[in-house]
């Protein structure tokens, strides 16, 4: 149950007339950004904190929409009156990243300029474009600075980004289960995902709206791809180990057998009913593309103008981005005599568990944000 | 420099009247299997030594074809004259797996009941069934007893059932890098890789064989997943970390940005020239089925009839059958008094290591066959 009921929101942040300029050079607009906000802005302004969502999530995190009650947010277990992130004290702004599908401009969005939709001639965006439009939604929100950006994930991402980019514009920076940079590795997983949807016969170089079918199948499987690597091995083995899907011995046929195939056949399929296959792509670009030691020539510089506090958390059975990235992310803080606080969170549910409630996170959010 | 000149025969092991009886149930011939030899038989037939092959090997292992002076056998650094497997002294026969696509009945041999291939109204088999066509093939080699049974991978699944299933005609079991059964992960990926040969439209319910287009890209997809999981995570890192493709700079655009995309692509690309979607589906099911505890009640009963040898290798870097895995067969046999020698092979390079030249690897196959 959640108390909280809120309203998805639009705002203007760029128009066609002042576009915005990405890192690639490029520039776009009209920029949309879809939000939600939780709880009151102080009279001082001194209260927001910004929630940064993941590769598949939005800007619901907390709450419900009236008309929609058993829809709840993502992170609702951390936000709302007197929760963790207790939307008494904060006014919480929860956003969708540009380039995604829920709300905020990105490929599935109406070019003006042509009267279709951008599909893939929207520009590739990179996380620090995320950011600098989460900045611009700010501006019109009348909110200088951030008491806290918290982000897992992509969003972690995101939150380490508003502490480089914009040092005078954040006092605490949460990135969880997150990276400076993907491994070869994450990288691989994220290009074949993208090859399976590119691959997909309905995708149509991207075109593929105002077809009958769309790119299910590959969308599908570049879902069960990436949620193999959001579970641990561990977690899959309490969930599933290799218990039979409603049969009693092998079919021996090329139907379901096992339950850990039907899960993620069903992660996939429901997926592709609320993510754009486009929406993608152009997000696992800008994550493969996330790599501050590139950007800034180091990791150390990335962190040399950074003002804020930091509480850096990762997961001790991610093999996505596991622990010991957190750990350079820490070790280049320390060096430049930032202010960091570090903690592995035990949980056995992967990657994933930054969704899921957990005491320890929740005491660790507590005390920073005090 | 290979020395050996080897040729691929075959053998008609089951024939249409007195057809191979499946672990399904179901019965299958004629069943033809592909193989080769290496050195002679000795008079007293005591020195042949079993090779089998992982999911995308075949039996070419040692050598070259007459006329194919550039294609050299899987693991011929190991086997033939005064190497590791001294074909001085051992008669090495290594075969292909029915339901493979490299000269064994398979799901694109032609049926003779009806004059077209078998797609998939092949019948469903298991690493079992491999094995007893196996030993119909050395029936009619005219081989009692094998000095030793080695493989890698699903190879070594294959070497494990031999003790099993057949205790009395082999002395010596090498099952590298293998497991008594796959990690709900490791089925998750094989499972998605199947999805993605099926989602493919040009699979065409598997009846392609006729048709101008074949599931390529399925099956690429499918090859790409599978090779993630054979290299480790460092091994990567070192290979390629996060260096660019042929470029100095991010495209902002789809195109291949870094080294390990491109060379993913290019063995999904490659794969698809040597290798038949359904028979890729065909012997990921087999490998997904494979558990010696379902099958035989417990490890410690699948072993106890066992009169064998074992030398149980793993790799430490490998995450597809980790070395907890070999652990727990070697656990087993010892519970049961069996003859076992176990180790852990450092390479950086994760599962497929197996198949690369390693000189503690040599050393202790050497001394086993000695």
């Amino acid at each position: 149950m959640t108390a909280l009921v809120t309203k998805l929101r639009y705002c203007t942040c760029f128009d066609a007339t002042s576009p915005m300029t990405l890192d690639s050079g490029q520039t776009l607009g009209p920029v949309v950004v879809a939000y939600e906000t939780y709880g009151a802005l102080s009279p001082a302004k001194d209260n927001a904190i910004l929630l940064c969502h993941a590769l598949s999530g939005d800007s619901h995190a907390a709450g419900v929409y009236d008309n929609q009650p058993d829809y709840i947010g993502w992170w609702d277990h951390y936000v709302g009156p007197g929760k963790t992130i207790d939307t008494n004290r904060f006014f919480v702004v929860s956003s969708n990243v540009i380039a995604g599908c829920k709300g905020s401009t990105g490929p599935s969005s109406l070019n003006p300029s042509t009267g279709v939709p951008y599909a893939m001639r929207f520009p590739v965006i990179t996380v620090g474009d995320m950011v600098q439009a989460q900045a611009a939604l700010l501006d019109r929100l009348g909110i200088d600075k951030l008491y806290a950006v918290i982000g897992g994930s992509m969003g972690g991402m995101q939150a380490l980004e508003w502490g480089i980019m914009y040092p005078n514009r954040v006092d605490k920076i949460i990135p969880i289960a997150s990276t400076s940079k993907l491994s070869p590795q994450a990288i691989a997983f994220d290009a074949v995902g993208r090859n399976a949807i590119i691959s997909d016969q309905n995708w149509a170089e991207g075109d593929y709206y105002s077809n009958p079918k769309w790119p299910e199948k590959g969308l599908s499987i570049a879902r069960m791809i990436g949620h193999i690597t959001y579970l641990s091995e561990a977690s899959m083995m309490i969930k599933f180990g290799r218990n039979l899907q409603e049969k009693t011995d092998y079919g021996y046929d090329f139907s379901t057998d096992f339950q850990v195939e039907s899960y993620l056949k069903y992660q996939g399929e429901k997926f592709v009913s609320r993510f754009d296959a486009n929406a993608y792509l152009y997000l696992t670009k800008a994550l493969s593309y996330f790599d501050l030691e590139k950007k800034y020539g180091s990791l150390e510089a990335a962190f040399s103008k950074t003002t804020c506090q930091f509480l850096v958390l990762a997961i001790n059975s991610d093999w996505l981005y596991p622990p010991k990235q957190s750990k350079e992310i820490v070790k280049a803080l320390m060096k430049q005599g930032k202010r960091v606080t570090y903690s592995v969170l035990d949980s056995p549910y992967g990657h994933d568990a930054f969704l899921l409630k957990n005491e320890r996170l929740e005491q660790l959010l507590e005390a920073f944000l005090a």
